[in-house]
């Protein structure tokens, strides 16, 4: 495993992706795209259709003699062949046609996107549960006033609802891209040594696209082997996923603070926070997300210098990307079962909320007052004058609101009365409410559908 | 300008990027945004009808003190209020509804999404050039024989036609999601300070449509000023279409030493090669495109570090994205520049690569002869037959080819001029000119629907 | 400049740098090493005294016909042929000795590392203003209460000046591996076409030793060309400067969010925050801080891949390490003066820092009772029974104060004045003082020598 | 494991370094860290010195129970209390003295420097072993023809000896870091749970030095928590010292390609290369080198990203850097000990090298013909001259050597003896074989001390 892990990778539910992540997993991958081939093989009479069935009944996981497997590979140094040689022998008479006329990348790689595949449909069930848990948030919490916050200061008031209600809309986003990547991006290759056919001849490409077919891929067009985009698009897909769960573990790890106080991870009892510090409750799902999230973006660019070697197939190359998908499945996997962990137990401290929300006295409602002063005095003059309040209020350390109900020229346009409503924070949320209930249905509509859709893919 | 320049980035022709790249483009691509609004304002009686139509009719380049904004740049240290400030100026009695409601990232972000959809056009056009050049080559040489490697070594004999259709099948899927992309990925976003609509109120979710109709872009469902998934997953594709590029780049780069031999860079008279070696001709134009394609994958990591930053909104991650997006232009201009060139003037040694075909008395043909013997004793009995001959060849520095030609094995099973036959990497091309014919229709036809699509975009 | 800015860039002061990263400064140094390289070349008699002289007198800027420099540069696609041509006419009858016998990467490298070694005292000299503005941070707030946070959560009491401190300790190490990276670090090369010193013959060691020391740099033992150690560790290193100095703007950023209300950058008047929300006073030198550092930080990994290509030389790598190197510069540039504004312009809320030690009332100070109790029943026992009164307050929301004067098991070891004593942060500050003490004295110190070393370098 | 791993992985000699990365050598060095600030908490009086010695004796790895640690990990969530606890118990009455005043980290980074100095003395002595095979290389090969090349193209002719050189000299710089690393880098931290000594009190700069010395570990000068230099400079130079191994093996992996012919691994009997084609030798070691040091690339810049967050300490950071330190010694070692057998068992073609030199008919000595030349008329007119004969000679694909010894302008000023000894490339080799020499006398040196220092530590 060269996902990062703590305790939760052990006791989290993983959605039977750790066994996916075995080495018999992939095994097993080899097994099923070698009878594909053979299937293909017999059906367009590349070997005889008799000889296709008994590879296809004897292809089995425990027929193998894998113990002989890992001898020889010892000896041969080659990460494939073993495997072939013993296969075949496990295939008696139609062992001689066993693995005919491919390479071993044409099995291993299409293998590695098949499990990728498979592992990619639970990804798409715990987003499931994310967007289920995450719609339960905004709905909850759609009127839950707070401070909105950009460039390390208070800018105007939100509720949490709406903060959950983005976090929706990027995963949703990201959901999508990875949805159309499921139907198409998941290639399988099968044009031999080059991808040029040579062993394989005139039935190549017909053979190409039905061993595709069987196993529920897209047949690359060319089965050349050093074309890598399936693999680089599908773990930029997964960082491109990945990103909005570390922003909200981000958003946790920090408001968990007890300045902010206003996110936390809930509390197991019996978990121990410091070794020396005895009262310390950590963000510790938190903490995993974000260090699983860092270690995945650190592949993406590597993935591209790796690519771009030259000639018809590099085995540095395949060697490198081989290993960064299989890890970053593992990194996504740890990021997405601590985000279904972290969302579906979420401590939301509302009262705190609210509180920070007043801190100010009445600065984050700036732009209320500004632009109902800049529907009589214009945008630009109107900024001026609340500028001017604001800053100087700042500089003479003076309560904000006094400065407000105080001023000469706001006096003049409106009655105090007025002016209180205006500095309310509760009556400054803009769509904050609305938002959070459209959102809220679009994630549980989409969490409906992601099951569907992939719970018995 | 962070793009890597050397001589051809002021030579050759720019496709007009140039000029988009500069800050003038980002200045009118400002204007339209904050045109675009003052007009959906309008529409929708968010401001009077006829303040939005002075707006629209004012707020023009040459109307605008430029002067007067840096000035107040410097004073004000924000680099787009000085606009605003200006900008309400020129629109007179309109000044007071300028940029009404909403901030400032509303309008630096989707000017800078629109400004790189209209570069984006250009880099389609240039890639419809770039197939166009392939397709030539692809056609060209679909039947010029040379030798297939893989693993840093010789594999199975291949046309360089097929070579050619392995990169336009490569640019082809790239070319299908920037397209894809460019479609509806550039997004426009105006809700205001935090997304929430708070100074627009309800009206604001049917103005941020209209804004993004007019613009051409497609609205952000919700406009959250933290979502920089449309940025991420433009430079994403860019890295991925450019990997192919530089890819091409790496097999000029390398088959131009003398011992390959086989592609280099067209000689222009008077160019010079070294300071020192009068005679070096080196490769230039692949040169531009490793460099530039590398500084372009180290972007791609770090731009999900920056957007993972928790709350509404996080300067710092501003400041990197709108200086990495327009350093990703500069760079994936550069590449399609040379890229262009380099597939227009490519020297291809016919003559060499026959020659390299050969070099290794037939030993590339192995698979051949192994697929021909494993019809009879099964293939890995015959891979065991290829493996010993070919190992002992090597062990012993022997000619390949007579090794096979006197093998008894072999004798028993096939006549010597079929041998012979199996020996000649001619024979044992595979599909290697299909693909290269079929491919090079491929890039033809895409090559007219893109400038169908974007010439006139 | 590929550095990204904000009106800060233009406004701060730039100690220099500025000029030295432009293009002409590249050319003088360019002048500078040929001038070297004749000089030395007289005194080893590879070219007649007399030549080299006139060689010395003649290659001044403002001898350089950069016109015609740049109209030929065009022309012959080389960066640095033209250089070459034009600079021979300029030095007349010596004109046939210029450049004799070395490659053009001989001077544009080690061109590139002397003013390298050039903006390098400048760094020093503002990393000597930063450690005095520390300096001043940590002894004029030695005693400044504050809660200590680890992962997201407080810790125990410190002060701020004991935060400066870490700041100091971090910076002073990377400014002793920088110093001793600016003595022996910067080296120059002069072996020729490869570094075999093939047109230098056995005079070429002695030469490149000479240069090396008319210059101020070290010789490289084997003027190799594919070896890039000096400037990938020089990278190395301003990025381990710059990494403290990113933190210290990352505490910035955070704890100027009004919730922390500790730390904030010094308000300019007139400077602007937000288009829309007239009252922000955001975070800008911290902005830029970020930003550069993390551009700075994508470089890293990128250099590795480009060192990494074969042979004697490759253009690619020496574009990209060029350019890598020269955007580094401006970064760190960036990082430097804003880090320089920030430490000496700081706002330290010393009345918020003091409050928000108390507002879990007493929790920080959990170590502190659980030391004392250690003393009397172990420490394993005591950890458990701090555990147990903490998660219970968390738990029951219960004031975490009241919890200790009423426990028991406390109660039966300590007087109630004891425990009300253990639970005031103010008394459990560790060495806090001390430290920030001792680390400010140290910064002073090196600050000093700092300015002695390089002021006049 | 997360390093990529081949066959060879597992039969290459490790040098003892996968059971120093083992999870048991973590507890051990945790074991030690303890015992050590016991011992040292002992000498001060902060505990009874005989509770000290009890410790000491006690904290043994066949005393821990294991198991329980394990079991308690899963229910406290927390990665090293649960061995506190058992630890406690095995202590007996001394239990109440374990972990004393200190924190987790405290003793997990103390005890993974600790390792990591222990690993890193092993690699010292691979880096003796590949100097010495290097060395051979260098002597055996000191005049051994072949062509330099450089930007893809021939240059000016080497020996094989000189390559070696290049690659030793850049090794050696490595190795110098890296000792001087060795002597100090490697910190220990003890400074309780923020680094201010809270818990320790006066005595704690006095521990915390105490303990590095016991350890042999530079103490950390403020053991601040979130200072990770030591972990940052190590990893540094850790890819410093593997990039010009990864440039060998690209070498290697290049010019085995037949074309060049020059390097290629030595064949190991029973080794297969390709699932169908049977006659693949291909190069394994290089490969698996070039994957492992691309992945450690990707490492350094996510280090910088995770290191700049704010606060006294976060545990995302931490827990990142662990695993990447981690993954890093992985990494490093798999290189190393491929990069020593590659090293030791290199097959060199002299002949093809020879043959190599000779394929342009002279133009490698483009360069001599004209410094000779140059003495007569000038540089830059014997460039122009050597630029248009070899420019002419390209255009019309004409053999060079004749268009010298026709060369009218030549013909004046040399005899055609003379010609055809300056367009021999064995004339024109500079000091290739002194170079050779002297570094391989430079790297036996080297090799030696290493093993003096590093073998017994």
């Amino acid at each position: 495993m060269s996902e990062i892990v703590d305790s939760n990778s052990f006791t989290l539910k993983d959605y039977g992706i750790n066994e996916l992540l075995s080495k018999d997993a992939m095994y097993i991958s080899w097994l099923e795209v070698e009878k594909a081939i053979a299937k293909a093989q017999g059906e367009l009479n590349i070997i005889p259709v008799g000889m296709a069935q008994i590879i296809e009944e004897k292809a089995q996981y425990q027929n193998i003699d894998w113990e002989k497997v890992n001898a020889l590979y010892l000896k041969q140094g080659h990460s494939f062949y073993p495997f072939v040689e013993v296969l075949s022998s496990a295939c008696e008479e139609a062992g001689k046609y066993v693995h005919f006329g491919i390479t071993t990348q044409n099995v291993q790689q299409t293998g590695e996107l098949l499990v990728s595949k498979e592992i990619n449909s639970r990804f798409l069930i715990i987003i499931s549960d994310i967007l289920e848990n995450l719609a339960e948030l905004a709905n909850k919490y759609k009127e839950t006033l707070m401070p909105g916050r950009t460039h390390g200061r208070h800018a105007v008031p939100i509720t949490f609802g709406f903060k959950a209600a983005t976090w929706i809309s990027d995963i949703l986003g990201a959901t999508q891209r990875l949805k159309s990547f499921h139907n198409s991006g998941f290639t399988s290759m099968c044009g031999g040594a080059v991808g040029a056919y040579n062993a394989l001849g005139e039935k190549g490409p017909e053979l190409n696209n039905r061993v595709g077919n069987i196993l529920g891929l897209t047949p690359m067009d060319v089965p050349a082997r050093n074309i890598h985009s399936s693999i680089l698009e599908y773990i930029n897909e997964l960082a491109m996923l990945v990103n909005p769960l570390n922003r909200i573990a981000e958003e946790v790890y920090i408001t968990s603070v007890e300045e902010f106080g206003e996110l936390s991870e809930s509390f197991v009892a019996g978990q121990v926070g410091s070794s020396t510090m005895a009262q310390k409750i950590n963000p510790k799902l938190s903490k995993g997300i974000i260090a699983n999230s860092e270690k995945l973006y650190s592949i993406v660019s590597s993935l591209y210098y790796a690519s771009a070697r030259p000639f018809e197939a590099d085995s540095s190359t395949n060697m490198l990307l081989d290993d960064q998908l299989h890890e970053a499945l593992g990194l996504v996997k740890e990021v997405l079962i601590r985000a279904e962990k972290l969302t579906a137990t979420l401590d939301v401290n509302v009262s705190k909320m609210a509180e920070n929300a007043e801190i100010t006295n009445g600065l984050d409602n700036t732009e209320n007052i500004m632009m109902n002063l800049a529907r009589i005095i214009g945008k630009a003059n109107a900024h001026k004058v609340l500028y001017e309040i604001s800053t100087e209020a700042e500089r003479s350390k003076s309560n904000f609101r006094d400065c407000i109900l105080n001023n000469e020229e706001l006096n003049k346009h409106f009655k105090k009365n007025e002016l209180i409503n205006m500095l309310d924070p509760k009556n400054y949320i803009g769509l904050s409410t609305e938002i959070a209930v459209s959102q809220a249905k679009k994630a549980k509509e989409q969490s409906f559908i992601l099951k569907q859709l992939y719970m018995n893919e």
